[in-house]
């Protein structure tokens, strides 16, 4: 994710970080060229009585914005959602931790519950990134749950049950009444709802035929453009079709990039940077020190 | 539903796996007709003063696409809502798992549940399909509730019925406490959302009302659309016309397509694959092997 | 409700069934019969230099179809949180009632306990579409509840109460502990969270200043726009100009049915047909034979 | 609230009851002067070559009015938010007298807490519209919490105060275990967002800056309008110029109303009837009587 | 915030109040000159064939129109959100000292838990505002939790976990039984997901490609937009130009302030009012005095 300076309006404008310009540069340069060549072909072309009027490029281009606002909605409903299962991440696992003091439980138990709840982020991020988590895993989990974690295909999950088993057995050694319990267990639940809310979002992509439908429409919409322009514009056609290109293309790019909201875009969310608040506000809540260090953006303002 | 490959922009121009075109090549032929007729009888036509100009058609076509894009709104909210019914049905049902080997109740009861989850969700997939689920239950259901769930019309029902009594077992052999009764209690209501809302998805469609105004609007918009062009862009009408077609008509086709999410279509959801999936977890909790093999893609990236 | 049969996309566009023409046929007869008159007076008209052009029309059009389609998406979100109120209703009832039975309560008091749930779902629809339930009440209430019941001027709203006093009775005979009848009202406050949904729906409509203007606007514009065409258009006018009306008219009309989802227009829900099918679910649940006839659409395929 | 009368699309023209022209009449004839005066300086405005065409107008119209779409929406879902929270202002008082009598608590305690549920009721319409409740609330308050809530400036929230301590005396009498003192708390919690969340409405209008811009443009947009349609309208501008401004100017009125739900304009919540209503309610399921008589609209339709 | 007073809507034509003029009037002056230059060297402009016309303009700003309106959709989103947040705190605090004092809890108790909970909403207001709350904290705190929490570099968690001490030693005290605990332990619950939810929207933008792709077309479409009225309007250009950017620009400038909604811009939340209310209200349930003075809108009616 990219941090946003704080900026003057006019610096903003020639700004690139973020930007989804180098995606669609070259798709740009086309739209160029194309409109280079609408402006020197006019003369032949109109002559064949082949025309393109600004009428249906009109109409086309206002039912195409309609369309591409529809998906850009859609796509960044995901990402806010996405984002918002990680904010209730954060939240749910400082409740837990919370009544793991409030209700007195042991020190030491719950050094290893801090351990499982931080590393259940951790192992989420792997698992969305499709990355893998075992080097962490090894070095982070408690002993006793280290062995069956690793050996399982669904690490996150594992690390829930393991959860549960340290709950179970809090109760079962009376530091719990069957009451606490199942106001800690509906924690628990919350967790289950943000693995499975993550999963959702990375497994189920908007429907294919959305992307291509709008994909084609905007790039043959593109191509077409510049000889509608020519005939009104002449010489001003490769400025205003670019233009107008831009306005289209990077939208469009933007809202597919936005879509998959786990990846390592410019604009995707800072998973790495999330994990690391967490791990220091657990810490943090139960005494440790030192704290690890906070992710800082690097020199292109970029939080991966 | 289609998987996405990952796959250059340019490709994907004439990518055709979960595309809407076949569904709709029928009528973009009779749209390049109708435009070929405009081209060629344009002189007749102009002489019996019978003029269509694009003005009015721009009007139609930015009203239409407006409520084109409300109603796929409409019907992309619905695939929404289906797929998260379903990642519920992941979660809700791990949920339950991971509570049921908290409180350490006996492995054999344990299995017996872990089996009638699973088959919850396979009788809830048939359901919403149509097919029967007979031969599934036969042999994965626990021996005790085989005959009544199979001699009942409403099968999924019967199995949260099942799962219900189960649980009441379990208190009345003073496995649980009422109050840890209560709590797995409540996944068994959050289990009935889960099926009464795919229910509901699957027996209220979008007003009919809608789908037929919108139907005959952009079918009549597209035939005489060409005869608005034919003025202006003569020899380039049915270009364009097929164009503006497309765009309109892939929308349409696609809303309806989502409109019901749990059909077999390309952009439908895979209910095989996530029963798969479920089966997969939940197993997995249980350490059962071996897995059941994850569902792949077929050939053309289709999972069912 | 309409029940859409699978067809084909042809045979569609002359469905009637669930249309809203009947409701508009007269103002689009109206609309002809104006646009014919703007052919005919087109020469006087034009001499008395009075002329319309369709450049305001078209920016009136287009701000009516935004307005129109923020109507539209109020109206539809009426119809479907009705939809899942009812929906929730089933859903409710049915883990009530599996609730009951996990529970192992008397079997007699079960068996009052489901007269009672299917009975508040059929008050509750006398009430929404304000006809008398007296006669099915009576038939169907248990003995000891009838006299009160039909004695109240808000009769769903006794019958809640009605279960409450058995839950509370259940508890006082001891077959449930505190904990349990705490677990199983909930579901009655979730009853009673439908029961005042679906009240606020039929009691509050959309405000009407809203129907107002956007009536006056559609229809005046319809009315004006022949004018408008005429002097592009000639001859074509009556056709384009009952076509703009028909989008126009039967989305205005399609928003104001959909409004009130309680009625029985036939695009309104069929409270019929879903009370019949709770009392069918109920029973089946409570193993009672015969179970109740499905309600099916009729010749027109219309379920009330 | 204006109460909607059935009655046939054709009078519906001509229907005054709850229209928002009253508000907008003046300006609407300063647009039709400006009209006139646009027509007669028509000739002198052209020689001088200021000319205003349709063209810049188009766009500006229909960028304002995909902005007042927006405002729409917002001003709409704060008018659905108030009425949901006085819906569930029943809901959640009738489910606490319901939880009161399966508890079988004593009437004359529950007489006094249906008084409570009541007079919250009626203070909260006090509150949000600004009117001192001291008169009611002097007559219909139990004698021992009078003197404490009328010498509080927040009035409802001290009664909500009273309900709970009147819960927690309950408790401490032992009419009511912990478990069941949590199950009623939870609705007083309820309660409380109701409360809350009427405040926030009340007192955060929509950020005044959106009323300003969009104030500011729809004026002036309607201002100018008459000199761009002249050219093409000539003796029809100021028909359609009004006409035009209706369209923008009542949707801007009705959005400024619509944004602060609780006040008693045409088109604003009748709490008067809704406070009728609960007390009915409250009053017949205690089975008090006789009954408060039920709010009627005035002749004019209208609802308080 | 602006506090709007009530007004005739001509005043609220010059109202400078709330405006973003002064943000955009630099923008607004370009924009003019660039007007006056295009009148000035229209006639060379057009001999060198360098044509700009309104018909790409007008589907261009369409465009721009409908993804601004998803801009604002989005960034009035998170005001909102950010508006029910604080909401939320003031219901939620008032809900758990609504409990204490249903419970009896100690009077002394009581006032160190009013003191936290007065706390935690100025920590929070300190936090999102990225200032320093020790000066505050030091006069306010309880003695006994002061140390700790100024310590600690997340203040506001630190208030949560002295909430949640102060709950775990009334239980350990045997002023609350398990199941009272877990009532209110549900609302520290809440308050864990206030703090979590504003720490999302003060830390996550929404994303940055989005404010840089509209700002830029934004801005690129004023400059260009003289050159193309030009044409058409002549010596008025400027004033309709200058009008068009104001629309745009104003709206653009709008959703930038409401983006991030805990800033002390003229349209952001008024942070310091809140917590004032808020310890207005928990003071006065407390039955403190003399309560604390409720801040009012400055000369200017701002309330920061």
């Amino acid at each position: 994710m990219i941090v946003r300076p704080p900026q003057h309006w006019f610096r903003r404008l020639f700004d690139w970080r973020g930007s989804v310009l180098p995606n669609i540069l070259f798709r740009l340069s086309l739209n160029f060229m194309m409109a280079v060549a609408a402006v020197i072909s006019f003369p032949w072309y109109e002559r064949l009585s082949l025309r393109l009027t600004t009428a249906p490029f009109s109409l086309l281009g206002v039912a195409i914005a309609i369309f591409l606002g529809f998906r850009n909605n859609a796509s960044y409903a995901r990402f806010v959602e996405a984002r918002q299962l990680w904010g209730n991440l954060l939240i749910t696992e400082r409740s837990l931790l919370r009544q793991a003091k409030s209700l007195a439980l042991a020190p030491a138990a719950r050094q290893s519950f801090t351990a499982l709840l931080v590393a259940f982020a951790w192992a989420l991020k792997h698992q969305l990134r499709q990355t893998a988590p075992r080097e962490y895993l090894e070095r982070h989990l408690p002993a006793r749950d280290r062995a069956e974690i690793l050996a399982s295909p669904l690490a996150a999950n594992r690390i829930l049950l393991a959860l549960g088993r340290w709950l179970g057995e809090q109760r079962q050694q009376g530091a719990l009444s069957d009451m606490l319990y199942t106001g800690m267990d509906r924690n628990l639940d919350e967790l289950s709802h943000i693995l499975g809310g993550c999963e959702r979002i990375a497994t189920t992509p908007i429907p294919f035929a959305y992307s291509l439908i709008l994909h084609r429409t905007v790039y043959l919409f593109c191509t077409l453009l510049p000889f509608a322009l020519v005939e009104d514009l002449r010489y001003m056609t490769p400025l205003v079709s670019v233009f107008i290109s831009y306005t289209f293309l990077s939208l469009e790019s933007l809202a597919e990039e936005l879509e998959d909201p786990f990846g390592t875009a410019a604009n995707d969310l800072p998973l790495d940077a999330l994990c690391n608040t967490i791990e220091i506000n657990l810490k943090e809540m139960d005494d440790q020190s030192p704290l690890p260090e906070k992710h800082q953006p690097d020199a292109h303002f970029n939080l991966t």
